[in-house]
């Protein structure tokens, strides 16, 4: 069984890129194409915004997947559909993988014991795309609740080799309220930090990383490069990136000599980039999947960049 | 529009109890008959567990509708059958309004800015059965992101005449490693006790209590104490009696002179009563829903002689 983290750094090498695309989709900014095709076929509005996203999403990996190791759906706007949302978000995991895409289910759940090995089930397949009704490489998991919440989304990604990215240092400005609480010289998050670290060199084995990853955001650079060097065996999901105002220069830090050690998310920018700027008057809606094909290169250059 | 507090307080003035029944179904511990029935209909191994699910929580919803003010289900359980749980999981929270029951989802969410507006789209329909595709009067959310990730939720609840529970000191173990560490004498968990307060006293508008709750175990009964004194416009929900410990003792300390102000939940032991102790003597399997009447009203007067 190959590791997360290692198939993960398998599919950078090969892409030859950090960027991961996320994939929110808001039915207000979709194409209307989709939205008419999706209208057409009847039903709830909840059915037709499901239909809609999964169109959308689906055609979005089918532009990305050449370019990109990984993607990002977010949960949130697939639940806010009811059950017809979450079988589309169920159909777009799958579309991922089949894509060939490392697939990070961006739910950030977390909860005791039973209940959190209930979610891991859930939510984490690692390489087997039948181990889990939401067959995702990956979850991002929530840490408040304390260490031994954390541990069987730990046990399961050992288990079926997948991964998670515990929230350490989100890219919200409200991150500081109750992350940035210092106790005896150290913040909260970097408390949170010393925890991950702890899980992912042990699962590391030996190697350079775990697959228990961070999320750090792009908008805090002092903080991410401080965590890097805190969690040396950590991979990164690097949020804030683009629309949130994080630079390539930001997130230069959290990178290793090979390149290795992070993956930054746009969602966005890259999805819905035929509506603003350049894009928008050289592709715009007419040409929204090279749009968005465009977009996504423009983020790997500035990337490569940094 | 009756603002969630004052419809739960009127719920709980007319069940006269605090006794919150929790729904977490566990395919192993689910009557034979049931695992039978819902096997007999065919299908995916997840379609079979969901519709077993839906039918489990949906007897537990007759028996108990008379008795308590409010049945809380647990996302994570439905979320491990897949869409199809997800489906059960809505039939369940509408069969349990429809039952007069104030539903609570025990979902644990939380995300930045618009993210988080779509769970609380998703999840908070107020008074309003169809303002939401899972139409629950209250969500559980988790804090460590930031105030600015509670604020959509916030602002939901009081549009629709919702509420949430906010994660303060959670019952399990492990809720020391990161709630409790401590800066300028005040530890986290009261740092966000006092965060929630604010936002509570905010909605409250006058009133005794805001639909801004908090969750706080009876696992730590001093806490619990001193959290009620820190919170006094804050409805509690206290997870952590029956099965992992707490006591009516150790909740006492949360009820304000007219038995208001908090609610006591029990899982296990309510819906999965008649497999332990005397009531397994005395119903067993072939008499679950009476042993679960009799775990309700167990609970019920241990609560009342508190």
């Amino acid at each position: 069984m190959t590791t997360f983290v290692d198939r993960l750094h398998q599919a950078i090498q090969t892409k030859n890129t950090p960027a991961l695309v996320g994939l929110d989709p808001r039915w207000d900014q979709l194409p209307e194409e989709l939205k008419k095709t999706a209208s057409g076929q009847g039903g709830t509005l909840d059915c037709i915004h499901a239909r809609a996203y999964e169109a959308f999403c689906s055609r979005i990996i089918d532009v990305v997947a050449p370019l990109v190791p990984a993607v990002k759906p977010q949960s949130a706007f697939f639940e806010a559909c009811g059950p017809a949302g979450v079988e589309a978000l169920r159909n777009v995991i799958k579309a991922a993988r089949n894509a060939g895409l490392i697939v990070i289910c961006d739910a950030k759940r977390g909860d005791i014991g039973s209940t959190a090995q209930a979610y891991a089930a859930a939510y984490l397949a690692g390489e087997d795309p039948d181990a889990a009704p939401f067959a995702a490489d990956c979850l991002t998991v929530n840490p408040y609740m304390g260490v031994d919440t954390l541990q069987p989304f730990v046990d399961r990604a050992q288990q079926v080799g997948a991964g998670i990215y515990v929230l350490v240092r989100t890219s919200n400005p409200g991150a500081r309220d109750f992350q940035d609480r210092e106790t005896d010289s150290t913040k909260l998050f970097e408390n949170v930090a010393d925890r991950v670290e702890e899980l992912s060199l042990d699962l590391a084995d030996g190697s350079d990383y775990g697959s228990i990853g961070a999320v750090v955001g792009a908008t805090y650079p002092k903080e991410l490069s401080e965590l890097r060097q805190r969690m040396p065996h950590v991979p990164l999901l690097i949020p804030g990136y683009g629309s949130q105002g994080g630079t390539a220069a930001d997130v230069a830090s959290a990178f290793d000599a090979n390149g290795l050690g992070a993956i930054v998310n746009s969602s966005r920018g890259i999805i819905f980039g035929f509506r603003s700027g350049k894009l928008a008057e050289e592709y715009g809606e007419a040409k929204w999947e090279a749009g968005i094909e465009a977009a996504t290169k423009l983020m790997i250059e500035d990337l490569a960049a940094r």
